[in-house]
């Protein structure tokens, strides 16, 4: 879609979720509550209108995604970026969009492997935030990514003005490393069969001062850091991935500081292009006092009708463990623990389609 | 607007109706208000944003919609649709969506005879929900919906995740059966001057569980189901309608049941494409205690500069009872009443433009 | 953009303006909070989705702007209007749009000089709203502006119905009477190098009766009258404005009426249309009881890649007095100051985008 003008362009294009989940909660002992805690429903889980181009000089580049919430039906700007990129390849990115941190959160919701992110993503990701980026490759094969933003999650609405971040400071740095591979593989976990040999490493950092003096308000924190330590390997349908998270915290006089780490493990292999078994292991260490440590396993397959412009995937996740001393969203098909309480299963089945 | 990898397509198209409302209530006596109770003003009622298109094969589709609320101006993703049709021609279509029931809510609002559609439907409708729904013909000018969904309303906002729906169980099926008439004339109740003589009968059922057991929170049915049957007749200008709405109850122990009923008569004459008076009448049983039947005419007239395209439409609505008992929208120009009151009247003049 | 009809056209548009915002208030004294109450971060101060275009016959046309807030994200439809040219050159145009009066105000936010409008136009603008407008030359370089609304902000979010308008009648009056000038020079304060000298004077009054008898609820006012009087003069780069606001009211029995007062100066110097430097000056008289006169003074600089297609904006704002008695949005960069503090300073930086 080129504008009249001839110096601008504009190309839309658009991301559907729908699903069926079906969730199934032990509950807890002692509330007089009987058996029979199952919820099930459709939910449209996403629903994106997206738009990217240039102006006047290719270097000049914006996008913006509007997405719409999967229970309240509203449109909000989930994403808006301005871009210039150096003649030496230097890019800069300023806007609304996400920090530089979880391979699970920068992989695309349109390239997941299961029907939706890890639970440990959400726990560690700093998600969308409002800041500038700059990237560079300082040898071959390496790409750096630094953001300086308003804090983990400050771009994910309610907190978005520039005097309700919050953090004084936040950075967030991750390097990728790539070893072969055929182009753009790292973009999904999948590997097609016709893929070559690949292998990206990453490392990042988030660090952030939180607010201070008479504008720390109810926060908790001081300051925390994020680390997370991942690995993507990739041939002929196999792939298989590993991530460790690690956060540290400074809390305030009195506070309460806790230490959570995390594991993703996850292996799929595609077959003839079309179908591809997976599987998926998740350990959260909240280290929140009286909460357990979180097992959870997914398995599932995604059929591809042309490959992830048009997929059903259907996986269940098992947690092993009471989701509690996290935030469990329902986005994931998943519900909040009383503690005590003895797991949850879901059964999640969906089909995407991208225009 | 076809995208720049060939398989894809993506039509954009919209709809504005701005109105100007003038709403006279009596008051309620006893209240101590004196008389004057009148109000008016502009509303922009509706302004969408609709895209649809296909993926590859032009038996994968989609659909989507973006509609502005009339008060707070946030735009919401009023509906999103998945479809695949198959080669014997049963389609499949899932997502966000008006549920197969009542003739005067799957009317499109860009269709209507009326500024807007019935009270009655805002009664008895099934309204957006989220599902799966298959499509069939059982034999030539019979067409076949059958939906399951997440239960009636469930996708108008605000209750659209998995664990949000207000059903266990919800299914909706209707029949449409078609005698003679001009292609897709029962797309709208409008007869154009060269249409050819057509009817098309239609019959629905709409029955929900819902929630039961643990999950049951504040909803006081444990089931209800929902009837109507509908005639449309089209000759050469001359368009006349009937339907009757009816509702059985299933309360939870110790709760109200009600049993509502609803009628719906209308007409209209198309002069020369260009004008067409129309008239509509409506009737409301309750069957809640205290309330009075409801009664109600709506009496008006089209100017068509483009047929739907480009519209003008000015009507009065005389509520010859008090409206309680049932939920009024000032969606449709109206107010609720006071038990008590005398009824109401409402002038709406509106302006529609389809681009 | 044309659509397949032929006789619809639809083109796309749209602004992002990303800014980093640092603002220092003094303390009140006695509240017991020290020294620091310094607030700095990042904003997306505006992204939107703009269409406009004809249906049928180029008479008759549309428009459509999408705007996200900067805070929550949400998107909303911000204007949506119908028009209508007659051949005599009269034009009605329908919907909501902003009234027709200050002209900081119906100067595009897209086209502003200073990082943000003044705030002494947040006192006095009308904004959106909804209702009815004729536009006519009565002679030649004199055009009207003429509207029929639901009052001052009515279509700004809250309370678009028919039956939430603030107003029981307000009508606004504009006159712009040009002299000279390069086509279009007064759409912004800017002079480019190559403009011819022009100068723009207009004139407009608002009148607004509130809601009266049993319809006024909390409001204080039976009606409010506002003036404005303004001056462009553009001429090879260099740029002067002047605008005076002065509003009366009168308030409900016992209610406070206040005649508050405004004055906004502006100068700018385009330099090789590249880079312009810019000072702006405001006095804001609220009249409110308790609150001190406020003075403001912006200063800053543009720097043009492409006009207003592509620049980045420094600015800094000195409020000299605190900003008490007024309404003050953190859209401008400032925060409300308690009686008795010293005034504030915002830096204000922006790279704005149109595509």
């Amino acid at each position: 879609l080129e504008s009249a003008d001839g110096g601008f362009s504009l190309a839309l294009s658009g991301q559907g979720q729908f699903r069926y989940i079906y969730n199934q909660r032990s509950n807890a002992p002692g509330t007089g509550i009987d058996d029979g805690d199952n919820l099930a429903g459709f939910q449209l889980r996403r629903m994106k209108l997206k738009g990217k181009g240039h102006i006047a000089d290719p270097k000049v580049s914006y996008s913006f995604s509007l997405a719409s919430n999967r229970d309240s039906n509203n449109t909000g700007l989930e994403s808006f970026t301005l871009g210039y990129k150096f003649d030496n390849g230097v890019a800069l990115k300023a806007g609304r969009f996400k920090a530089p941190f979880a391979f699970d959160e920068l992989t695309s919701s349109s390239r997941q492997q299961a029907v939706e992110r890890s639970l440990v993503n959400e726990q560690f990701t700093t998600g969308h935030t409002e800041g500038i980026q700059v990237e560079f490759k300082p040898v071959d094969d390496l790409k750096v990514k630094a953001m300086f933003s308003d804090g983990a999650n400050a771009g994910e609405g309610g907190n978005g003005d520039f005097n309700e971040t919050p953090a004084d400071l936040a950075v967030t740095v991750r390097g990728d490393y790539t070893i072969g591979g055929s182009k753009g593989f790292a973009k999904d976990y999948t590997s097609w069969v016709e893929d070559e040999m690949g292998i990206n490493i990453g490392a990042a950092v988030h660090h952030e001062v939180a607010k201070t003096g008479v504008n720390q308000a109810t926060g908790t924190l001081d300051a925390f850091t994020r680390l997370t330590v991942d690995a993507l390997y990739n041939n002929a349908g196999l792939s298989l991935f590993g991530a460790v998270y690690f956060e540290t915290q400074d809390a305030v006089t009195g506070g309460v500081e806790s230490d959570p780490f995390g594991l993703l493990a996850q292996a799929g292999y595609t077959i003839d292009d079309t179908w591809e078994p997976f599987v998926r292991y998740e350990f959260i260490d909240t280290d929140v006092a009286g909460a357990d440590e979180i097992n959870v396993i997914t398995a599932g397959v995604n059929y591809y009708l042309k490959k992830h412009s048009a997929k059903f995937t259907v996986d269940g996740v098992f947690a092993l463990d009471p989701l509690t001393g996290i935030s469990v969203s329902d986005g994931l098909g998943l519900q909040p623990d009383a503690p005590g309480e003895d797991g949850q299963f879901a059964l999640r089945a969906q089909f995407q389609l991208l225009f």
